[in-house]
């Protein structure tokens, strides 16, 4: 985490679990001298001093990012217009924009609504791969980033330096940073991410229709709590994040259905090799993840 | 685990994850006399003396089983039919025979179609609600059972001498023991254990898919090694569970598509409303459910 990375004043506009777990870090970093959060409401801001997580908290965007070299956006993806609104008038015209977004072409699509060309210009889109299934300033956590990626999706307006600034933020913080298309990081996102969390919500849904019925939580095993522990992730940002990237959802959403209803069919046709083929395909695909991840959390 | 439980010889026939769990845990208890172990091969066999699991270990089932006081059939669904065959020419007249197999119809239809009403008295349909996603003797752990929940769903002719004695066996490796009718366990595992298998394979073997074409698994988030844990599970083993269960599994799996068909159509409509109450449905089922285990494996 040597990575020399040097600023005067960051600006965290929203400190939720990714927030939150950014202020932690950068704080620790020397080289930062001034770490200032914006949140909605007195509360939060009261709850972030308590905390002690920032050199200053504030409700109004304005004094937040006065003479930012940077400010990151860690709202959820459906409040960042109104914000990209906010800062438009505020902020200073060297000061560099970042956000942490799990969609990238809806929050793209905000800041090009909003910002003019020589703020697009110091934008750089943003996605630290990295999360729990809390959220809030409370279960923020040191060294959330560290090991994890975060992926860059510069517009073609993005200046070079400003991607370098922000590629060296998050390197600072652990983080291992790649590049990536906008549509290409929302495609590989649905797919890993956001249909994972469908299918969880959609699965324990489902048995706590029938657990009316019965005890079936009860009898629930071992692998049970892993498999839908991000089934109690927060609905209302899930909700939005899926809605922000449906037109990558959607098709992935689509396949899986085809492929769930491929399965059922070769279930009632006893076709025991379309199971066991498509088993044994997931299994090496899985093991194989797991080897390569070394940053995996696995045993 | 001071539950008294006492014999002189407990046989148990197939030392894979389960089996070799039991006889660690069996062997733990001093008022076992003998653990008597029956693998298929000479290499079996020989791992299973080299890691010292049992008190005798042999391929023949004829002196696995003799002077047991209770024989566990601890092999794969599809291959309880062979053993129950072999068993019926060799078994003592009052050793209590049961099982571990994680489906109870297809266990109970084999032994009804070779097992004497003698012999059928004597039988304890059983399933202990434990596992990992490895299998094999290697895999086997010490404390498997301890806190986990074991079903025993005992047949109309299954005698109560020897139902309480196959529950005395589990209490004292310390699973929670209950019982319940055949075919409504077979309900409550198909929607708590089969179908999310069927699930985590399909998604996985989609994205493996997917993941020709781009780095899918590069970026998959935190949540993700978790989720698919159970992916990494044995092929064949979860093969023939699902086609031995495929009557309450199939129903299971239509339900399942259904549900995720309806956030389809909701996410194609912008039907916010139904998006989150479903995902607003399944945190608090998770939640409560995360509560209530006090074994959980949450932090």
């Amino acid at each position: 985490m040597s990575s020399g990375f040097c600023a005067r004043r960051i600006a965290v506009i929203g400190l939720g679990l990714i927030g939150g777990s950014l202020v932690r870090a950068l704080r620790a970093n020397v080289g930062v001298e001034h770490v200032a959060g914006c949140v909605e409401t007195d509360a939060d801001a009261a709850l972030a001093r308590e905390l002690d997580l920032v050199d200053s908290v504030t409700t109004d965007i304005a004094s937040a990012v006065a003479g930012a070299d940077i400010v990151v956006l860690a709202v959820s993806v459906d409040a960042m217009r109104p914000v990209f609104e906010r800062l438009r008038d505020v902020v200073d015209v060297d000061t560099i924009i970042t956000d942490v977004g799990s969609t990238k072409g809806s929050v793209i699509a905000a800041a090009r609504a909003v910002l003019d060309t020589q703020t697009l210009a110091r934008f750089v889109p943003g996605h630290p791969i990295s999360g729990t299934e809390n959220s809030g300033l409370r279960a923020s956590i040191d060294g959330l980033f560290v090991g994890r990626r975060t992926i860059l999706t510069p517009l073609e307006e993005t200046r070079a330096d400003a991607l370098a600034r922000v590629e060296q933020l998050w390197q600072s913080v652990g983080a291992q940073v790649g590049t990536m298309a906008p549509a290409h990081h929302d495609d590989v996102l649905a797919a890993t991410s956001h249909l994972p969390h469908v299918v969880a919500f959609a699965l324990v849904d489902m048995l706590a229709d029938m657990s009316e019925r019965s005890e079936i939580f009860d009898y629930a095993a071992g692998g049970f709590a892993d498999f839908t522990r991000i089934a109690s992730s927060d609905p209302e940002l899930w909700r939005n994040i899926v809605f922000a990237n449906r037109d990558a959802v959607l098709p992935a959403l689509g396949l899986y259905i085809d492929k769930l209803d491929g399965l059922r069919r070769a279930l009632q046709d006893s076709d025991k090799k379309a199971v066991i083929d498509c088993f044994d395909r997931a299994k090496k695909a899985r093991d194989r993840f797991t080897r390569a991840s070394s940053h995996s959390e696995e045993e």
